[in-house]
């Protein structure tokens, strides 16, 4: 009944089986646009910069006036004026001349290179430079950097420190980005209660740590998760809260169906949603395997693992990329540190392992998953991805340890 | 004049020099603690988990009745029930039998291993069972995750999707949390003009991009940027503005300064303010030379040089950390992708150098510095950074490249 596919096959069919989300466009402050997904491309309105700039402190100059000056032989220029800090200056540069400008400042018409001021020597009103200058030394010229109409962010550019100053330097203190897609999360299971309720001794109960973990999860990549309550273990009432939340959401996570009995009913109850399509039942992958994806209509479904852990790594490795597959872009790369693996760690053949551990001093520490969750989610601070062409990791051999 | 110190020497003494300031604890509800540090330490309130859980679906049996049990020769125990998930089981196993217990279910007195239906065959009112289980075998113990008073979290954890999880599972659906540390934000030069403004042709402005730059840094290491506006090149404004902002806040960055005469304003402004020390003016890195990293009486000042790229290495590198120091702990170690270099990339003994660039399918291509912030703010994903103990990286070296 199974269809199980190979994380990185799935990974390959994201972008395909998961088309974009219909997100609306808002037009937002920059100042509020962290993390925000820009709707269309923003180009340069104007020659960015919009004047020729000095990179350094130093003396505007002729490039020929200065060719083959040399400590031994300087060239002597005469001091034709300044340049102040933001203003257009009047003055030009003219053969033999040298214009002084600081970083930043207009260089004058007739000038074509700057000579820093560690190579030149003022003396009264002339200044000897000891280093020849090729022409555009030291000159970020018009329009170098970006020419008017050229787009300096493309459309579904995720806005970060680095984009937030490139729309200032374009004058933009607002911008259109794509309403946050929506993901409703239903936690089932007959043993699940809410996180802040207290668990009688005399019961089985488990609170539910999949829905807080995974919405931190979602609010991390720029969705808005939005919780439909825990459902028990019934095909009737799970299919309700699905449909529900299909009616208001981009995309819907189940979480729970460890057990092969509940994950029958999630697979039952997605199967019985005419429009449904099924990219994968089950991940060969440990922890992980029982994972639905699927689609109702354009909108991604998923089944979580119920154990907090594998829904973890499953959150991260393939819904991740799912979130990201709303807005028609590729997730950034995760990010890992390099380390060695403190002892040997064994891998079953034929599928992935994730392994989570400690990294302290550059050495990744494996610990077991029986222990429990939250020694897992506490003691842990990343994990580890074993091939499953590899039989494991030898100790001391190089892992890649992605950060939880 | 310049106390030029190397970036590790200075990393090194940054818990020393900048003390945790004095936060206020708020309490939040979890579900809005995403990125907020923990103001003390959460311990388990009651042993976790509370019962003796089995940790797949299989058969609660006594460890000895399946010894030595295999394919060949089964053990044959009497099915005495199941256990339903999310109750405490009223049965019990006795010497023979053998209980149904679902993943997550309570295990019931008596048994001391669970076996996987996967080994095991029923029939009728008998279990066939082909594999010997330890004791302990498929069971978390009571309280073998944490006991009850053990410390789960401890205090300045930042609350991320697992810990968010670990407090779901300790019952904790509000928090205790540090306020968010204040960062004041002070733009200096006169070239400079806010991000909204048009900019005149016939001027040589430049729009604030630092601010932004850095406010969206702030946030995302769960500071709380506030904005002192833009200051003219004046020492008596700057000073101004720089005891206005420490009245309220509890760091101050002042943007701006590259050229040698600003950044003399800068410190002398610093150097001017009562109960002012210096941990360093000047970096021996490029770019960002013009770094100065002092303390007014407990809170750090911080003179970040004017240029945006430089800023921004400068922010990730060296203020990221002094922003965690506020909350007394160590930041997150930045991680990186290996690559391989495109080309040949010199660098300058005796100074780290930072180097911007693409990286394209495992391969950094460097980007020039003099082409200007738009380019690289834009068409730069990554940076690396070259020891100053080294010559320049050969083309094909692996290279550690910290995502923009």
């Amino acid at each position: 009944m199974l269809i199980v596919k190979n994380i990185d096959r799935v990974r390959e069919e994201i972008r395909e089986f998961f088309p974009p989300a219909f997100l609306a466009v808002e037009r937002v402050a920059s100042s509020g646009a962290l993390g925000r997904v820009l709707s269309k491309a923003v180009p340069a309105e104007e020659d960015i910069p919009h004047f020729c700039r000095s990179t350094v402190d130093g003396w505007a100059v002729r490039a020929k006036d200065v060719f083959g000056a040399s400590e031994t032989f300087p060239a002597i220029l005469k001091v034709a004026g300044e340049v102040l800090m933001g203003e257009k200056p009047s003055l030009t540069v003219a053969a033999g001349e040298a214009v002084y400008v600081p970083t930043g400042a207009w260089v004058p018409e007739g000038a074509d290179a700057v000579v820093m001021i560690e190579h030149c020597e003022r003396l009264l009103d002339e200044v000897l430079v000891y280093k020849a200058a090729p022409p555009g030394n030291q000159i970020v010229f018009r329009g170098d950097d970006r020419k008017e109409g050229e787009t300096v962010l493309p459309a579904g550019s995720i806005l970060g420190p680095k984009e937030l100053g490139a729309l200032a330097a374009c004058g933009r203190n607002h911008v259109g980005v794509f309403a946050k897609p929506v993901c409703g999360i239903i936690s089932t299971g007959d043993e699940i209660v809410p996180a802040g309720e207290p668990i009688s001794s005399d019961s089985a109960e488990m609170r539910d740590v999949n829905h807080p973990m995974a919405a931190a999860c979602l609010r991390q990549w720029g969705m808005e998760p939005r919780f439909f309550g825990i459902c028990r273990d019934d095909e009737e009432l799970i299919r309700e809260s699905l449909l529900k939340a299909l009616e208001v959401c981009d995309m819907v996570l189940l979480s729970g169906g460890s057990s092969a009995g509940r994950l029958d009913n999630t697979v039952k109850v997605i199967a019985g949603v005419p429009e449904a399509a099924f990219l994968t039942h089950g991940l060969a992958v440990k922890p992980g395997k029982p994972t639905i994806l699927a689609r109702i209509g354009q909108k991604p479904v998923i089944g979580l693992p119920g154990h907090p852990v594998s829904a973890f790594f499953i959150m991260q490795t393939v819904i991740r990329p799912i979130c990201y597959a709303l807005y028609g872009i590729e997730a950034p790369p995760l990010p890992y540190l390099t380390a060695a693996a403190g002892e040997k760690i064994p891998s079953n053949n034929g599928r992935d392992d994730f392994v989570a551990g400690a990294l302290t001093n550059g050495v990744f520490t494996p610990l077991p998953l029986k222990s429990g969750l939250i020694t897992l989610l506490c003691a842990a601070n990343g994990y580890i991805m074993i091939d499953r062409r590899c039989e494991g990791v030898d100790k001391g051999a190089p892992v890649q340890v992605y950060l939880f």
